[in-house]
Protein backbone atom coordinates (compact mmCIF):
# COMPACT_ATOMS: atom_id res chain seq x y z
CA UNK A 1 0.00 0.00 0.00
CA UNK A 2 2.69 2.39 0.83
CA UNK A 3 4.94 1.63 -2.22
CA UNK A 4 2.78 3.36 -4.97
CA UNK A 5 3.86 7.04 -5.93
CA UNK A 6 0.17 7.97 -6.64
CA UNK A 7 -2.68 8.98 -3.74
CA UNK A 8 -3.39 6.49 -1.41
CA UNK A 9 -3.59 6.00 1.96
CA UNK A 10 0.01 7.49 2.61
CA UNK A 11 -0.77 10.65 0.18
CA UNK A 12 -3.22 11.89 2.45
CA UNK A 13 -2.75 15.13 1.35
CA UNK A 14 -1.91 15.48 -1.95
CA UNK A 15 -5.20 16.37 -3.01
CA UNK A 16 -4.59 15.63 -6.57
CA UNK A 17 -8.18 16.45 -7.81
CA UNK A 18 -6.81 20.28 -7.41
CA UNK A 19 -7.32 20.61 -11.26
CA UNK A 20 -4.30 22.40 -12.10
CA UNK A 21 -6.04 24.30 -14.92
CA UNK A 22 -8.83 25.49 -12.84
CA UNK A 23 -6.51 25.96 -9.05
CA UNK A 24 -4.68 28.70 -10.94
CA UNK A 25 -5.90 32.31 -9.06
CA UNK A 26 -7.42 33.88 -12.03
CA UNK A 27 -8.46 31.11 -13.94
CA UNK A 28 -10.58 30.19 -10.55
CA UNK A 29 -11.33 33.80 -10.60
CA UNK A 30 -12.85 33.63 -14.54
CA UNK A 31 -14.81 29.86 -13.85
CA UNK A 32 -16.01 31.03 -10.79
CA UNK A 33 -17.60 34.65 -12.37
CA UNK A 34 -18.68 32.41 -15.74
CA UNK A 35 -20.37 30.06 -13.66
CA UNK A 36 -22.27 32.84 -11.46
CA UNK A 37 -23.43 34.15 -15.29
CA UNK A 38 -24.23 31.03 -16.75
CA UNK A 39 -25.80 33.01 -19.61
CA UNK A 40 -21.84 34.32 -20.41
CA UNK A 41 -20.11 37.72 -19.67
CA UNK A 42 -18.11 40.18 -21.96
CA UNK A 43 -14.46 40.65 -21.69
CA UNK A 44 -14.63 44.03 -20.35
CA UNK A 45 -16.96 42.39 -17.37
CA UNK A 46 -14.51 39.33 -16.52
CA UNK A 47 -11.40 42.10 -16.77
CA UNK A 48 -13.30 44.23 -14.34
CA UNK A 49 -15.19 41.35 -12.13
CA UNK A 50 -11.59 39.46 -12.10
CA UNK A 51 -9.15 42.32 -11.98
CA UNK A 52 -7.39 40.89 -15.05
CA UNK A 53 -5.14 42.94 -17.44
CA UNK A 54 -6.17 42.86 -20.84
CA UNK A 55 -3.18 40.26 -21.80
CA UNK A 56 -3.91 38.19 -18.23
CA UNK A 57 -7.23 37.85 -19.38
CA UNK A 58 -6.91 36.83 -22.75
CA UNK A 59 -3.56 34.35 -21.99
CA UNK A 60 -5.94 32.92 -19.16
CA UNK A 61 -9.26 32.26 -21.48
CA UNK A 62 -7.06 30.74 -23.70
CA UNK A 63 -6.12 28.15 -20.93
CA UNK A 64 -9.33 27.41 -20.46
CA UNK A 65 -10.99 27.29 -23.67
CA UNK A 66 -8.55 24.93 -24.96
CA UNK A 67 -9.40 22.37 -22.08
CA UNK A 68 -12.98 23.23 -22.99
CA UNK A 69 -13.98 24.42 -19.68
CA UNK A 70 -15.12 28.13 -21.40
CA UNK A 71 -16.52 28.74 -25.08
CA UNK A 72 -15.11 31.94 -26.32
CA UNK A 73 -17.33 33.42 -29.35
CA UNK A 74 -16.34 36.73 -31.01
CA UNK A 75 -18.91 39.10 -32.54
CA UNK A 76 -18.57 42.64 -34.06
CA UNK A 77 -20.27 45.51 -33.06
CA UNK A 78 -19.72 48.53 -35.12
CA UNK A 79 -16.14 48.45 -35.88
CA UNK A 80 -15.10 46.70 -32.66
CA UNK A 81 -14.71 43.46 -31.88
CA UNK A 82 -16.57 42.24 -28.45
CA UNK A 83 -15.66 38.67 -27.23
CA UNK A 84 -18.33 36.82 -24.76
CA UNK A 85 -17.32 34.22 -22.38
CA UNK A 86 -19.97 31.07 -21.15
CA UNK A 87 -18.81 28.37 -18.93
CA UNK A 88 -19.22 25.04 -21.02
CA UNK A 89 -20.88 22.03 -19.07
CA UNK A 90 -17.86 20.26 -18.93
CA UNK A 91 -16.78 23.59 -17.37
CA UNK A 92 -19.60 22.83 -14.36
CA UNK A 93 -18.73 19.47 -13.86
CA UNK A 94 -15.09 19.99 -13.81
CA UNK A 95 -15.67 22.72 -11.69
CA UNK A 96 -18.05 20.51 -9.18
CA UNK A 97 -15.04 17.96 -8.74
CA UNK A 98 -12.47 20.63 -8.08
CA UNK A 99 -14.72 21.96 -5.40
CA UNK A 100 -15.51 18.97 -3.71
CA UNK A 101 -11.59 18.84 -3.30
CA UNK A 102 -11.10 22.14 -2.00
CA UNK A 103 -13.64 21.67 0.56
CA UNK A 104 -11.52 18.68 1.98
CA UNK A 105 -8.92 21.31 2.28
CA UNK A 106 -11.09 23.75 4.06
CA UNK A 107 -12.51 20.38 6.07
CA UNK A 108 -8.65 19.65 6.88
CA UNK A 109 -7.44 23.27 7.36
CA UNK A 110 -10.23 24.60 9.36
CA UNK A 111 -10.00 20.81 11.65
CA UNK A 112 -7.08 21.72 12.63
CA UNK A 113 -7.57 25.33 13.32
CA UNK A 114 -10.13 24.37 15.78
CA UNK A 115 -7.91 21.82 17.54
CA UNK A 116 -5.16 24.02 18.55
CA UNK A 117 -1.70 23.52 18.77
CA UNK A 118 -1.95 20.92 21.34
CA UNK A 119 -2.29 17.74 19.53
CA UNK A 120 0.61 15.79 17.36
CA UNK A 121 -1.16 12.49 16.44
CA UNK A 122 -0.26 10.50 13.31
CA UNK A 123 -3.68 10.22 11.94
CA UNK A 124 -4.81 13.71 9.67
CA UNK A 125 -7.38 16.01 11.13
CA UNK A 126 -10.78 14.75 12.17
CA UNK A 127 -9.98 11.62 13.53
CA UNK B 1 -15.92 53.69 -7.40
CA UNK B 2 -15.06 51.74 -10.50
CA UNK B 3 -12.10 53.19 -11.32
CA UNK B 4 -9.37 51.66 -9.13
CA UNK B 5 -7.71 48.49 -10.85
CA UNK B 6 -7.48 47.24 -7.38
CA UNK B 7 -10.03 44.86 -5.02
CA UNK B 8 -13.16 46.99 -5.31
CA UNK B 9 -17.00 46.10 -5.55
CA UNK B 10 -16.37 45.91 -9.23
CA UNK B 11 -13.64 43.08 -9.12
CA UNK B 12 -16.06 40.80 -6.70
CA UNK B 13 -14.20 37.17 -8.15
CA UNK B 14 -10.54 38.58 -7.92
CA UNK B 15 -9.65 36.89 -4.35
CA UNK B 16 -6.84 38.71 -3.84
CA UNK B 17 -6.55 36.84 -0.75
CA UNK B 18 -5.71 33.68 -2.37
CA UNK B 19 -2.21 34.07 -0.96
CA UNK B 20 0.18 32.71 -4.03
CA UNK B 21 2.24 31.43 -1.57
CA UNK B 22 0.23 29.33 0.23
CA UNK B 23 -2.24 28.34 -3.00
CA UNK B 24 0.16 26.50 -5.27
CA UNK B 25 -0.97 22.89 -4.94
CA UNK B 26 2.19 21.16 -3.45
CA UNK B 27 2.76 24.29 -0.92
CA UNK B 28 -0.97 23.97 0.21
CA UNK B 29 -0.68 20.20 0.28
CA UNK B 30 2.39 21.04 2.83
CA UNK B 31 0.75 23.21 4.51
CA UNK B 32 -2.12 21.34 5.45
CA UNK B 33 -0.46 18.23 6.36
CA UNK B 34 1.75 20.46 9.11
CA UNK B 35 -1.19 22.42 10.63
CA UNK B 36 -2.52 19.05 11.14
CA UNK B 37 0.76 17.99 12.72
CA UNK B 38 2.03 20.85 14.96
CA UNK B 39 4.51 19.15 16.27
CA UNK B 40 6.67 19.12 12.72
CA UNK B 41 7.04 16.13 10.53
CA UNK B 42 10.46 14.62 9.03
CA UNK B 43 11.13 14.81 5.51
CA UNK B 44 10.10 11.35 4.52
CA UNK B 45 6.80 12.08 5.87
CA UNK B 46 6.03 15.05 4.18
CA UNK B 47 7.07 13.75 1.24
CA UNK B 48 4.86 10.47 1.56
CA UNK B 49 1.67 12.66 2.80
CA UNK B 50 2.09 15.09 -0.23
CA UNK B 51 2.91 12.45 -2.75
CA UNK B 52 5.90 14.98 -3.76
CA UNK B 53 9.51 14.16 -5.61
CA UNK B 54 12.94 14.95 -3.17
CA UNK B 55 13.42 17.63 -5.71
CA UNK B 56 9.64 19.26 -5.10
CA UNK B 57 9.69 19.09 -1.95
CA UNK B 58 12.78 20.42 -1.34
CA UNK B 59 11.82 23.36 -3.75
CA UNK B 60 8.69 24.34 -2.13
CA UNK B 61 9.62 23.82 1.29
CA UNK B 62 12.57 26.49 0.68
CA UNK B 63 9.74 28.74 -0.57
CA UNK B 64 7.60 28.25 2.89
CA UNK B 65 10.79 28.89 4.55
CA UNK B 66 11.51 31.85 2.69
CA UNK B 67 8.25 33.41 3.69
CA UNK B 68 8.22 32.14 7.38
CA UNK B 69 5.25 30.04 7.08
CA UNK B 70 7.77 27.00 8.29
CA UNK B 71 10.48 26.69 10.23
CA UNK B 72 13.06 24.08 8.92
CA UNK B 73 15.45 22.39 11.19
CA UNK B 74 18.45 19.58 10.22
CA UNK B 75 19.78 17.09 12.96
CA UNK B 76 22.42 14.35 12.11
CA UNK B 77 21.04 10.98 12.95
CA UNK B 78 24.16 8.64 13.01
CA UNK B 79 25.70 9.45 9.54
CA UNK B 80 22.82 10.64 7.69
CA UNK B 81 20.68 14.59 7.68
CA UNK B 82 16.99 14.31 9.37
CA UNK B 83 14.90 17.27 8.33
CA UNK B 84 12.09 18.40 10.51
CA UNK B 85 9.55 21.31 9.41
CA UNK B 86 7.16 22.76 10.76
CA UNK B 87 4.04 25.43 10.39
CA UNK B 88 5.19 28.48 12.36
CA UNK B 89 2.76 30.71 13.86
CA UNK B 90 2.97 33.43 11.02
CA UNK B 91 2.01 29.92 8.92
CA UNK B 92 -1.13 29.29 10.71
CA UNK B 93 -2.01 32.87 10.85
CA UNK B 94 -1.72 33.29 7.08
CA UNK B 95 -3.40 30.05 6.40
CA UNK B 96 -5.99 31.42 8.36
CA UNK B 97 -6.84 34.37 6.58
CA UNK B 98 -5.97 32.17 3.31
CA UNK B 99 -8.85 29.55 4.37
CA UNK B 100 -11.54 32.25 4.94
CA UNK B 101 -10.74 33.64 0.76
CA UNK B 102 -11.21 29.46 0.25
CA UNK B 103 -14.19 29.57 1.95
CA UNK B 104 -15.43 32.99 0.13
CA UNK B 105 -14.99 30.97 -3.35
CA UNK B 106 -16.57 27.80 -2.37
CA UNK B 107 -19.73 29.79 -1.02
CA UNK B 108 -20.12 31.51 -4.89
CA UNK B 109 -19.14 28.58 -6.44
CA UNK B 110 -21.30 25.94 -4.59
CA UNK B 111 -24.14 28.69 -4.72
CA UNK B 112 -23.88 29.34 -8.16
CA UNK B 113 -24.21 25.71 -8.81
CA UNK B 114 -27.15 24.82 -6.66
CA UNK B 115 -28.91 27.82 -8.39
CA UNK B 116 -28.76 25.76 -11.68
CA UNK B 117 -27.80 27.44 -15.25
CA UNK B 118 -31.33 29.31 -15.60
CA UNK B 119 -30.19 32.65 -13.88
CA UNK B 120 -27.89 35.27 -15.26
CA UNK B 121 -28.38 38.03 -13.10
CA UNK B 122 -25.93 41.10 -13.38
CA UNK B 123 -24.95 40.67 -9.62
CA UNK B 124 -23.26 37.68 -7.99
CA UNK B 125 -24.50 34.46 -6.58
CA UNK B 126 -26.02 34.00 -2.96
CA UNK B 127 -27.34 37.89 -3.74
Amino acid sequence: MRKAKTTTSSSRFAYDGLNRVIHERARLSLLTSLLTHPKGLWFGELKDLCALTDGNLNRHLLVLEEAKLISVTKALEGSRTQTRCRITALGRRRYLEYLSVLEQVIVDGAGALNRGSDADEGSPANA
